[in-house]
């Protein structure tokens, strides 16, 4: 079972039931905007993925969280957000292929790739307006303006070893952490609950989701995250674990990421990473923030405590 | 003295002064996001483009406008979301130049132009939000949807001649006509005035914009379009004025639009279109759009009715 099963099952019936509306409403949304969406997009937006940032606006309102239209509606927003950037992330890397299936640029082109991006985007926002909650579009208009801010600075730093733990950490605040935060304080407005409280507590997870993103491109295995190890080398992106293992290892120190041009190049160069131990910092700073993100959770009934501390480890349960 | 000229000095020193506003909220804007936009996307949405959108927020809004911070946030989000879309266009037209002045793309690579246009996109509603009305966020997030829609009608009707003029027409609507509509209901809304009635007046006059862009390609000149004629048949795009040459011309109507490689072939067959006489056709159905329009208008103080006429004039103006 995995970490978002156990929490569905944790939260009981009514989150199994929400999180049936949010994949109902998700299948709807992909066939509900002409062919070119459903041929190509259905793949990302009905069948795929986790589903974790949805299930975190559901036990953020609480548990049992309010079976109410506008909780299914932000969670579905928060989803389609999330797979805009996938679309758009897919056209910049040209990725074939996203949960074992065709990305939309690899089926249909960039031009409709891009434009799907956007249609998601622009959904995501029609789909949440229909909770007639302000304070929700903002949060959700301040989360989409910080993951295209940290997309932009991910493409500034490109190959510049001179990034920081500070600059790395704050490009992870804003194109990961900033979503999670979203998703616990949309899920906190719909459920009366506190809200910078459960958006603190969303940003440092996903904060250690990310960084334990960068330490499996680094440590792989291929098999187990589906692209080769090294990829964030292979395009210019300075993670956490380069950034530990070049202060621990001269060679490294003095390596020009743009020398690195192969598969075969960025797997030495990961295998080097892993010899100074950077993975194994990079791993702890992501458990102290998931320890931290624990606790320091507001007073919440039990379930609900119980519940987001299921995600808190699902999130660290993925490296473990 | 352009058309805009003439409304915002028809429309008092209101208009101006909220034109004003929005220039320097523009000019903020570009700065206030992180170096790489204010590198890249200064010349997109600081210093460029006749305002059109931005000017029909403000005289839908009334003659002389409410200077409220709302209208001018309308006016800034209408502007950022139609940026955005041009951003996203020289993405996947990969133009070199736009107002005279390097593309995004051209000047910092698709990763920071995809990225760009997700940032002016969401800065619009993040804009918007401020407002504080939940009717103007439904109305930007519905045209925004609706953009992205028309975006993948294009390129779901690319190459494709049996595209007809209802189809041509809806997706006219879509692209370009449902953000004139927006950009008059936005500013009904913050003047409290007739939105259906003010929306369907943008959208008609929005409907004849396209249509003599799409005349204009045809006809050209190069010098005065800043492209090459037949640009939208080089890239598939079927018009009105080909929907019209085809029904008249028998060898027009067995073309493929796929033989269409050079612009000498595009030059070529932009005469034969034109010795047709559709381009005419095309033509007085945007003017009769746009008497349309006008004659629709809404019971309205003389002002206001004359700074909507003059912009509706405008719009033909650009051809006549």
């Amino acid at each position: 079972m995995t970490a978002v099963q156990a929490v569905v099952e944790a939260g009981g019936e009514a989150v199994t039931r929400l999180m049936d509306r949010v994949e109902e409403r998700m299948s709807e949304l992909a066939i509900g905007h002409g062919d070119l969406l459903a041929r190509y997009a259905g793949d990302t937006i009905a069948a795929g993925g986790k589903r974790l940032r949805p299930l975190l606006v559901c036990i953020a309102a609480g548990v049992p969280p309010p079976e109410t239209d506008g909780l299914v509606r932000a969670a579905v927003a928060v989803e389609l957000v999330h797979g805009a950037t996938l679309v758009h992330d897919d056209v910049l890397d040209g990725s074939p292929l996203r949960r074992g299936r065709p990305t939309v640029v690899a089926a249909a082109g960039r031009g409709v790739a891009t434009a799907t991006g956007d249609l998601l985007f622009s959904r995501a926002f029609a789909e949440l307006v229909g909770a007639r909650s302000l304070p929700s579009v903002r949060v959700l208009s301040r989360a989409s303006l910080e993951l295209a801010m940290g997309e932009l600075m991910q493409r500034a730093d490109a190959w510049n070893t001179s990034v920081g733990v500070e600059r790395y950490l704050e490009r992870c605040r804003l194109k990961t952490a900033a979503l999670f935060r979203a998703a616990c304080e949309l899920g906190a407005i719909e459920g009366g609950g506190a809200v910078e409280a459960l958006g603190a507590f969303g940003e440092q997870i996903g904060l250690a989701f990310q960084i334990l993103d960068d330490v499996l491109d680094v440590s792989g295995p291929p098999e187990r995250t589906g692209k080769p190890r090294g990829a964030d080398l292979l395009d210019g992106t300075v993670t956490l674990p380069l950034i530990v293992a070049r202060s621990r290892d001269a060679e490294l120190a003095r390596l020009d990421v743009r020398a690195i041009r192969t598969v075969a190049d960025a797997a030495a160069t990961c295998e080097r990473i892993t010899a100074t131990g950077a993975l194994g910092v990079a791993t702890a700073r992501a458990f102290e923030l998931v320890a931290r993100a624990k606790s320091t959770l507001p007073s919440l009934g039990d379930g609900q405590h119980a519940a987001l501390t299921l995600v808190a480890d699902g999130v660290v349960e993925r490296y473990a």
